[in-house]
């Protein structure tokens, strides 16, 4: 069942190990809590796009998880990269990817940011409100600079997720409405300096069907049609990513070679290059979250186990009420129990699972906490002045740190 | 109206001013998002807290916001503090807070921080689990030490406030249940390294009604008679937080008196020190978040100002459903209009006020989120990649950067 979530993740001698390496011997070295990636599990999955659309882009979402080393393995196995601000711009030049290939979205852009991306030279701009263009028009002409622009269009679709991840709907801040799309991309065409090159679409986050995929797409391939009947030169179609992931041992999640037959057909005819901007697919399943168990509380009608990882490392379950899979890092025959999973913040709301069957734990035992590897250090804080997580990368039974533990120095270095 | 909120707050010749501070120069000098303090506010909250308790200790609960400059005007007034973790401690101590006036509550405590906080001679461990007694008790031997503890009691009260912050039920983690106190307190007095000098009760954040608080101070007060008719020595009797604050428009907030009047019949006869643990109330209304007019989005059926403030900077509207009153820096004379208040980053959930009706505003103009004091910046983070906010501390007519805006090479430090 381990296989499902991440194929290099096994039991030898009852220790939980990634791509051969024991996690007890991670958390033992660095110390907890500690984010544990699989590099092997990232090329997997950016291979299994570049597959599934063998002409296509495929840019990694850098919000799902902003480690520079993280970029860098997805960069290696060919991925670009789709960003939302200029940090991530920062963070994507660090790990080495061409800014050819790196797409920028994002409803509330700043002058400084785009001034950075222009002068970056990045491959795409998406735009996502008239104002925008205004403001990204004007931006290039004072820098003398003719820039790339794909317009955001919504295509008021539910992609049937969390709320605050559904992010094509027509209620939503993001984008431009499909309907009304064409006068915009007539407007963005009459300014000077932008080049209008492409469609942008991006329907949410964590989607376990495609069918919401193919009515976007459909949706963007007409626009498509229609603008290039108008005279545009639309050069990309970006349908954005959102593909989900395992969370949950019963639940399965569409690969990107369903996404290429679901889309596929509609595609049939764009003569332009196809963008995927997948994030929390490409490493969500990659990292896990190793939590040590510092109390145990049994309060008769409750029972507790109380870890080192709180909702400042892992804003998760109690962000958007997410399950997270809970298994020991050392197998033991010792029965199981019902159990709230919690941590040290000082917040009812800071729990890692609620009336959760586990293996019975004792102080010092490690948890693994599965699928952690996106939107987990990504959201973290320094909330009740808890320095962050370590972060180290695996493959191939070697592994090196991509992150230190931060000091309590480094959190008032600013004061 | 804004008094109400804040008596320093105020407009002057239609320009937003704190303690006489123009809010337009600082934002125009620190740039957006920006948080800002008011110190007289802190300083009049905690001489509040000691009026109406004379004779308490007024330990201010670190959670709230860790900037020491912060902290350090708490205890500028006389207040101790109130920490949940190393980090606490360390930010304290940099604060200057003496150690005999600091306690230290949480669920999680760590060895490590355990040890530190034991070295640092505090006044008081508020014990939450049978475990952790013997785990301090055993620390505490092996350095050598006997140490000063209080049982956190769970007094199954309901603050009836947001469930995530309502820690006083009885199935919360926090605390152990009162009805079985007693026996932890047996368990302990024998205990050779623990020192039993006091009971600890909290019961939640964010109470507006008073009531709570008698319910749960009278369960502790005969928790405190039958211990003492047992033979304890009990020193101290700390009753916690969590007074609410003004955050709508409409809405009347408990003062510290209000409290005082409530809770003192029922501590009559007590003949020990009272320890209070405020946050939110001390410093929630001192403080608030300057953003800047990014965009506007008009989608007819919807309409959007686009902020350059993130969940990464106020994450509460998001996670609590939290209300935050939004007012313009610069009155300007142009009508109302509803919008949803809307940040940069890549997630629906990310709002400041949904349907808001607020001044007409254009690109470029600031507005101020007010009652941003308190789990404010305390809890940002860097999603999106975003720098962390400057934090600016205002005192009559004069102001001070008391946090630097990140830069993106700090974001990348450890890595």
């Amino acid at each position: 069942m381990l296989k499902e979530y991440n194929r290099y993740l096994e039991y030898i001698d009852g220790e939980l190990h990634l791509e051969g390496v024991s996690l007890k011997a991670l958390a033992e070295e660095f110390g907890t809590p500690l984010y544990v990636y699989s590099a092997s599990h990232i090329r997997d999955r950016v291979r299994a796009y570049r597959e599934a659309f063998p002409d296509a882009l495929i840019c990694y979402a850098v919000k799902a998880n902003f480690n520079p080393s993280i970029i860098r393995v997805a960069r290696e196995e060919g991925a670009g990269a789709d960003i939302v601000s200029g940090g991530e711009l920062y963070a994507s030049l660090l790990a080495g990817v061409e800014p050819s290939r790196i797409v920028y979205a994002g409803v509330g852009k700043t002058l400084k940011e785009l001034e950075y991306a222009i002068k970056s030279d990045i491959l795409m701009f998406n735009v996502e409100s008239r104002m925008e263009l205004d403001v990204l028009n004007h931006l290039a002409e004072s820098l003398g600079k003719k820039i790339r622009i794909a317009i955001r269009v919504n295509p008021d679709v539910d992609p049937k997720t969390h709320p605050y991840i559904s992010t094509g709907m027509k209620k939503s801040k993001f984008g431009v409405d499909i309907k009304h799309a064409k006068q915009e991309y007539q407007y963005a065409g009459k300014l000077k300096n932008l080049e209008v090159v492409g469609i942008h679409c991006h329907i949410g986050s964590q989607i376990l069907d495609v069918s919401p995929y193919i009515e976007a797409v459909e949706k963007v391939v007409d626009l498509y049609h229609e603008l290039v009947r108008s005279g545009f030169e639309i050069r990309y179609v970006d349908i954005g990513g959102g593909l989900g992931i395992k969370y949950k041992p019963d639940q399965s999640n569409p690969e990107p070679k369903d996404l290429a037959e679901a889309v596929m057909p509609a595609l049939k005819g764009v003569d332009a290059k196809i963008l995927l901007e997948p994030g929390r697919s490409i490493v969500g399943n990659a990292g896990l979250l190793i939590t040590r168990v510092e109390f145990l509380k049994d309060k008769g009608h409750k029972h507790f186990v109380i870890v080192d990882a709180g909702m400042n490392d892992l804003i998760r379950p109690a962000m958007y009420d997410a399950y997270h899979h809970i298994v020991p890092v050392v197998k033991r025959d010792t029965g199981y129990i019902k159990t709230d999973i919690v941590g040290p913040i000082c917040e009812t709301g800071d729990f890692l699972a609620l009336d959760r069957e586990i293996q019975k734990v004792e102080r010092g035992d490690y948890l693994a906490v599965l699928s952690a590897g996106a939107y987990g250090f990504a959201m973290s804080s320094h909330y009740n002045v808890r320095p962050r997580a370590c972060e180290v990368l695996v493959e191939k039974q070697s592994y090196k740190i991509i992150r230190e533990r931060e000091t309590y120095a480094y959190i008032f270095k600013g004061e």
